[in-house]
């Protein structure tokens, strides 16, 4: 008989997914569904960039170098010196095909199937679905009972390490929490990842989405960590373009960005119109961040409120990215989610969350949890506010 | 110390990529380089498809669908319908980034690490890539002494074949060798294919190059071969669009399909605005395939039978693809393709060939062969053709 792989069979179907079928029920049912559950941004992307698309006079769409077109990754280069990073060259860019590439490029790159990679709990889902296709084992690191998400103690990663253990990869902005890290924060796992040989994969695909004023602190600014830190990017968020498949490895490690080229060779190149629009993108005017920004503090604040009022609800503030992990007084978040979609309704309307269970590798944990994402306008956060608040009054499964 | 995976030490560097250095310090000399390495294609990109591209109106470039836009998998399914496969369906195609993520997921849902995958030799470079990426073993099938590339007995396939062996992946019309399988041919491999239960990979994105008056025939054509056949298409060689990053996968085995997208899902999408200009590239009229195929023909013909001029080469007429594999009177062709950049020139003018060595899996195959690509107007080739007829006359290592 004809088999499928164990690998594909154990490819995780996310929370998320499974609730889909539910959302278009309910939409044929005429009933409007708010969607908390997507982190698909919903400001304009910059005209800068969508200009740069509609002008194109290339006769044919050629490959692009493997590592990303010339002109992007010089363009790419003085962006993250303007960041901060001075000493960033083209060398140390690889443009890659979204942040998902670029996670599987550190896991490739520095892992053996089999290797361990620590994670902080709960974490972005499809860091499992990365581990699983490229036979690497995500070793979570919980914040246990702590519902405001700062680091765990070093000495529960201390804990978690193993002669397998190779990196450590860390969200920051995080997607679920929206905790951002301190200085203080990340220079504790620096001292950790350098005193036990381990890689720092920094996925800060978020950075530009801060609304605190704590100020922002790059794993790549660590000192002494040079040869460790792994940074992750992407564009999607950032500009608004999820769709354009750009991301770029970015590391001062010469072994790791030689090793990435060779993945990169492989797949011949990164998708050459969204690096088009990238490199386009590159010229938006630091106003379009400001507006961006004050937009979704606006959704935060006024989010985050709304859900603290309702009962039994807990969310911390979040200081970045657009999403928070909300504690319901639920018995089971993954049935609620799929009992609002499918058997509730609150004047022809409801909401779709993604449960958190998806987002931890502990078994049981974040049943209770639910992330909740702030990619809608403020009318219409407060339509399913409300819908949320009266699905908890009526839910069957409601625990406190 | 920080270690770089095996995976990534063992990630092969093509004999082209290492000729780069060579060419770019003979053009630094003045010295005009042909390239007769390279595969892509030089001919326009359909009007449609980039018209589809300057158009575009999205005020985001959201995340399409991690199946492919609706829109554009409906009109893929038409294509795929025009092309004899009636019974396909929007189902049965998953859209991916490029021929080479297709090859890839084939490798990720149908073999385990440790598993093996037959192909015949020399092969697309690029395969062991996938393969190393994958975990999977290439085993090859030899062509032996035969320089026309028909296909191997299906006798030396049995003695391939282990317990491991899951698949066999057949490029066709083949890259390198320009082999254009004959029904038989595939009809034979297909009823291996079912003797062993193994899943047969058909990697066609040549399929819109052929010459000769051989009728195309698709392994989706095989009968009683529905649930075993994978196939990997591209718009990259038919569109002139290698940049956009846009291939499928087709299949009418449903769990192999379901497997598929449980990836496609971890990555996301493919890039959304290379699928708009896939959509666009439907609509090309079929006198725009004529006039390629016209042109591509007049360059196959002038170049083959310049090659079989030069004393001590033969070259076998290639039906399909714009490649040939041919026999050079030479020690050692990556040697000779070294030396033809660093040592040689012609009237400030040389060429760059692709070693066949590279595409073979076989220690020692392919040495004195070269894969001659007729990407070239038929004027330069003229002159890249003298520059090789000269070269083979002075080089140090001429065998007969």
């Amino acid at each position: 008989m004809l088999t499928i792989s164990q690998r594909a069979l154990e490819m995780p179907l996310s929370a998320i997914r499974k609730l889909v079928p539910f959302a278009e029920a309910a939409k044929k049912r005429g009933v409007k569904v708010y969607h908390l559950n997507i982190g698909q941004p919903d400001v304009d992307a910059p005209k800068e960039a969508m200009d740069a698309i509609r002008s194109i006079q290339l006769k044919q769409v050629a490959y692009p170098h493997s590592a990303g077109i010339e002109s992007y990754r010089i363009g790419l280069a003085k962006f993250y010196q303007s960041l901060g990073m001075t000493d960033i060259t083209v060398q140390d860019i690889i443009v890659v095909t979204g942040g998902s590439e670029g996670v599987m490029m550190a896991f490739m790159v520095c892992t053996n199937p089999g290797d361990e990679v620590i994670v902080m709990e709960p974490f972005y889902t499809n860091y499992r679905s990365f581990a699983r296709w490229t036979g690497t084992t995500l070793k979570p690191v919980s914040s246990g009972k702590n519902m405001d998400f700062t680091l765990p103690p070093i000495s529960e990663f201390e804990k978690a390490i193993t002669p397998k253990t190779k990196a450590i990869l860390v969200c920051n902005p995080s997607n679920p929490t929206g905790y951002v890290y301190t200085q203080e924060e990340l220079e504790a796992l620096g001292a950790l990842a350098k005193k036990h040989n381990l890689y720092l994969f920094a996925d800060e695909v978020y950075r530009d989405f801060l609304y605190g004023d704590k100020p922002f602190f790059s794993c790549m600014d660590l000192k002494g960590l040079e040869e460790h830190v792994v940074l992750i990017d992407s564009v999607s968020k950032r500009y608004s373009m999820c769709g354009v498949r750009i991301g770029a490895v970015v590391s001062r490690n010469k072994a790791i960005m030689g090793s990435v080229l060779r993945f990169a060779q492989a797949r011949l190149c990164s998708p050459a119109l969204g690096q088009i629009a990238g490199e386009g993108a590159l010229a938006t005017p630091p106003e379009y961040f400001d507006a961006m920004r004050e937009e979704y503090r606006c959704r935060r604040d006024y989010m985050v409120n709304a859900l603290n009022k309702i009962e039994g609800v807990y969310s911390p503030m979040p200081e970045g990215a657009f999403y928070t992990v909300a504690q319901l007084p639920v018995d089971d978040c993954d049935k609620f989610a799929q009992w609002i979609l499918e058997e509730f309704e609150y004047e022809k309307q409801t909401v779709m969350l993604a449960p958190a269970s998806g987002f931890y590798a502990t078994p049981g944990r974040g049943l209770n949890e639910a992330r909740i994402a702030y990619v809608l306008n403020v009318p219409d956060l407060e339509k399913a506010m409300k819908c949320l608040e009266e699905a908890l009054k009526q839910y069957p499964g409601r625990t406190v």
